[in-house]
């Protein structure tokens, strides 16, 4: 019998020309695609002929056990994962029910361009300096563990990466993340949001904690946004907080 | 005369399967590849017959006044950044920069894999959940700041990304790192190291935050550390943070 593989594979933010060669290749060698249908068919054009399960999202767990049994039975499996599928995706969960088997099949993750990176790269260079990455949504999170994260971030100047700004459709937990913030930061703090970044119908926003209250209905769940330090500022509209090289 | 641009390009980990489509065609179609030389090296195989500007580690102003100059003068500019360009890369710098001339040159952030994120692939999933990114670099960032950001991270338990644990090639900011975590976080904390993720040579260590003290000497400028939170594990050598589905 062939020996079946897992690869955990990275998509970026969508597009192909944000693929890496090694995410492309692992998909186009693979013998099935499993994944979230959005992210699948953001991968149309490299799967023609392949067995496709696309499923639905909070089906994470049916999918990670399809994967591992579909690779057990021998097959290179292509675990399709939004961004980088080490940050929020679906690398840990794939583990864990990898973990649970005997043999467990080989599992090669594989990187890709992450949403707050791309997110980044088109608000300017918010990301210069110490960063904090906070997921808001509160399923699987208790919302007060969030809270003190939110508050210990806002201490101590790290810039701010919020994932999952509207989680359940729910746009109460963004308002209470900037209040929280707020109580730290100055209202003139820059505030840069992006919706579906590096892909084609990408939207974004120039804002700040005071002002950024006329975008909240806007924002969903494609969205990032990313709250500047003390001392990040936009200039020409490009969101830019210094590393402190002397100019 | 041709409208130039500057093009800042992230080469990810430093092999060429992790580099971007985007990233490749951007490189390839540039008259002019200017970067640190050991970035410039990595992408040797599609830089043949360009002019190239390679130069040495703090000499990243220069580097992006050059890109700069260039661009104006008409030429296509590729400015390599280790990674991704927009988190602690050259995106910052060269906006700064650019932004200081009139007209400006067109720039293009184009993202890469991050350090963090190749280091995450290879130890398993230890960004399931939020994490902190802080650099030990001192160079241009007082030490009273970089140990509140590292207080504030332990006590609101979120997983720590360590760049650059070794600056000017001092192992004592990452002992002293150590210290301030242990004072919120078990021994028994997982930590991950990697050093050279993602390329040929690549290295890691599976250790705790209380036996870390092992491997002080042998991490280096080109390592990550990843410090689990109260929940990461190791699974089979495995760095897993769980991000709470239910099993």
């Amino acid at each position: 019998m062939p020996s079946g593989k897992v690869s955990v594979v990275g998509n970026g933010p969508g597009e192909p020309e944000h693929l890496t060669s090694r995410a492309r290749e692992a998909i186009e060698q693979s013998d099935i695609v499993i994944g979230y249908k959005l992210y699948v068919d953001q991968v149309t054009g490299l799967i023609e002929g392949k067995e496709v399960v696309a499923s639905a999202m909070g089906k994470e767990v049916e999918r990670c056990r399809r994967a591992v049994s579909e690779a057990q039975a021998g097959k290179k499996v292509a675990l399709i994962s939004g961004g980088d599928p080490g940050i929020y995706g679906m690398a840990g969960l794939l583990l864990q029910v990898a973990g649970e088997t005997d043999p467990a099949p080989e599992v090669e993750i594989i990187p890709g361009v992450t949403a707050a990176g791309a997110a980044a790269a088109v608000l300017g260079a918010p990301l210069m300096h110490d960063f904090a990455v906070i997921s808001l949504s509160d399923l699987l999170t208790p919302w007060k563990l969030i809270e003190k994260r939110l508050r210990a971030a806002a201490e101590a100047d790290f810039v701010i990466v919020l994932y999952n700004p509207r989680s359940r459709g729910r746009s109460d937990l963004l308002a209470r993340a900037r209040e929280i913030v707020l109580k730290h930061r100055q209202g003139s703090t820059p505030v840069g949001i992006v919706r579906a970044a590096g892909r084609k119908d990408q939207n974004q926003w120039e804002t700040t904690l005071e002002e950024m209250t006329g975008c909240l209905e806007e924002i969903d769940m494609a969205s990032l946004v990313i709250i500047g330090n003390s001392r990040t500022y936009w200039d020409n509209h490009r969101m830019i907080t210094p590393r402190g090289y002397p100019l």
